[in-house]
């Protein structure tokens, strides 16, 4: 018995007809011999219209609750699927994550599994049935509904999986699989074939999200091979897996942007140890989320810090750089809220070498200049004017991916 | 601890304002020292939203992902519910069925509650929590999620009085309490303040559907008293109680008309015995529900038998009856599907003569013409033309109810 298993997202399913034609879809499968797990998302807005429910009646709705609001949406969506089944002739049962006890910590939103029982779903296997799991959905130890936040339904797929022992596991969703950039800004940017679980993560880390982080983690430590790709057609995707098993590994396989991140500079600070660790760690109990952070010592024995925030804390992240300021006696704090961060990631960065000196000159032959910069093993991020941002990627793009082709 | 079981209809929370004043007149209970257990039903149109959805996706769902998808509706409810109260500083929790053990039967869209686990509810209480139970749900011994019906809700509320051990069940909806005569036909018409379980029933069974019959059947059972009054309004509302607690015994507490009905008449069937056992058994065997039946006997040995179905069922009734009067040798049959049933029902007619005789007598008087009647303990019902049914409801209530007072 082989056993596949597909996870279906809310675009998918969003309408009563793309739910008749995920049945169709999964029908092919089952007709080839195949044990079909199938892991849904909530339909389309659902989720949405769920949460500004919510809204209307409390300003801030108990996370227990909400998580007992949400999960509605996954079951709607298992029931739905179950019965376009049936209508195709094809055996299926759904179950909630209460019923195939998908065990969560009780983390209310944000919630991580810990184990899902396999009884249930292999004996409905075994009686030749697909087997309907509700996605993003568990149950923490005293059977409260718990929710895995954004995207929770692709870690569900993905845990599934591992339980079941399988290594196939497909995410189907609104796009063909992942790209080497952008398509919309990026003209040529082509279709990975393959990708590897740190490259994959390094992209949903700057910007590609096409996969929930935690269900790549989950993959990578259970080396399952995720295939990402369309509901919509039936081309092949992309397939995330473990480097050592790639045909092909490109020095750079992806080139983003973010735009969602500020810059904030606090200028002359005292250059002595422990002001860094000073200043973000309150900005760390402030809950804001840093990402880039250069720091330049001047001759004079001061420092100057420069470090990126989401937009959407920078009113909260400059009151508390204000106050750092005068508590760590520097001169001044300065924020920029036009700035992209062009990034490059590609598993091959770690046996080449200049990749970061290419980037730089391809940049500055652009007269593009660069205002921060910050490296990992296996990418490279440029913090940059936000009116370059689109023009840095084809840059990017065309001197690593077009030329290497 | 005083427990109170309130239960809140559809149209009681069928939009964000009023699951908003429920939840206030909820607090109103808890500030006055009540331990208060909540069951709700789905809002307002959700139920039939469900529905619709399931049939864009598939002829005939099946009916266990029919209860999966409708379980939802509830699910949604109560944690809105839930949010209002903690939105006005009242401690509250949500359970679905499956959380509180509310077990039945497998039989889905119609299942039957077997018990309800205490323990977790009574924690709840005694941490001084607004306990929300959802409505028409459960789960069969195998944890699959049951409904119970239309009106299910109100069977939730009785049967968690029931086992919670109170006799205080509050049925809030739409309407101000139970009426002599529904107020639209009969403008006389006047809420009553108490009713006996077997009135109610009766009621239920001829048209008058305030309630589920089954919760009344629970409530009767167990001893409990249910007040069924407007969640709209603070007006005192009707309670549902044993006849031999109440204060006033009408010879009849409610005039009703079902309008929903066709008759059938099978003339001249050979007049012997098991002819009717043969016609009605293969009747249920169609599962075609048959409501009066009047047998008379010509003096040629033949025999005439009549008999209302549901409308719905008419045609397919018909297409039997036709081969039943064949096999059985009647004559002809015949349909009339503009009828109506009137009925008067009161447990004061155990102790009064003549009831029947004034029933009939005032539809004479009228010039109706009675064309089949039928007669239980405390009803007697008569099937007219359809005509004059609103006619036939206003002077039986006049005879019974209005001269009376």
């Amino acid at each position: 018995m082989k056993i596949i298993v597909q996870k279906y997202g809310g675009t998918s399913v969003g309408t009563p007809e793309r739910i008749i034609a995920v049945a169709g879809r999964i029908k092919s499968y089952v007709q080839k011999g195949n044990s079909v797990v199938v892991v849904v998302s909530a339909m389309g807005k659902t989720t949405d219209h769920l949460i500004d429910l919510a809204k209307q009646i409390a300003k801030s709705p108990s996370p227990r609750e909400m998580d007992m609001l949400l999960s509605t949406g996954e079951q709607v969506s298992i029931a739905l699927l179950a019965m376009a089944l049936h209508d195709k002739g094809v055996d299926a049962i759904s179950y909630t994550g209460s019923q195939v006890r998908v065990m969560t910590d009780g983390n209310f939103s944000e919630a991580k599994i810990e184990s899902i029982a396999t009884d249930r779903i292999m004996k409905s296997l075994e009686e030749g049935k697909v087997v309907i799991v509700a996605g993003f959905q568990g149950i923490d130890d005293e059977e409260n509904i718990t929710t895995l936040g954004r995207g929770g339904s692709d870690t569900t797929a993905v845990a599934l999986a591992a339980v079941l022992k399988t290594r196939d596991c497909e995410i189907y969703t609104d796009v063909d699989g992942v790209f080497t950039a952008d398509p919309r800004v990026v003209p040529n940017a082509k279709k990975l074939k393959e990708i590897s679980y740190d490259e994959m993560l390094e992209l949903a880390r700057l910007g590609a999200g096409v996969l929930h982080s935690r269900s790549v983690e989950f993959a990578k430590k259970y080396n399952i091979k995720i295939t990402v790709r369309s509901s919509f057609n039936y081309e092949e995707g992309t397939i995330v897996m473990p480097k050592e098993e790639m045909m092909e590994k490109f020095v750079v396989s992806g080139v983003t942007a973010k735009t969602d991140e500020a810059k904030i500079t606090i200028w002359n600070l005292e250059d002595r140890p422990g002001i860094a660790a000073k200043l973000f760690g309150r900005m760390g109990e402030a809950k804001i989320y840093i990402n880039m952070i250069v720091q330049s010592t001047g001759h004079d024995g001061k420092a100057s810090i420069s470090f990126t925030v989401l937009k959407k804390d920078l009113a909260k992240a400059m009151e508390l750089a204000e106050k750092l300021k005068n508590e760590l006696g520097g001169s001044a704090v300065e924020s920029k809220e036009n700035i992209a961060i062009v990034s490059a990631v590609g598993v091959g960065m770690l046996s080449s070498y200049g990749v970061a000196g290419r980037m730089f000159k391809v940049l500055a032959d652009s007269n593009i200049n660069i205002e921060m910069i910050s490296t990992s093993e296996i990418g490279i991020s440029c913090c940059i004017d936000g009116k370059f941002a689109e023009l840095a990627q084809r840059v990017i793009h065309q001197e690593f991916v077009e030329s290497a082709a």
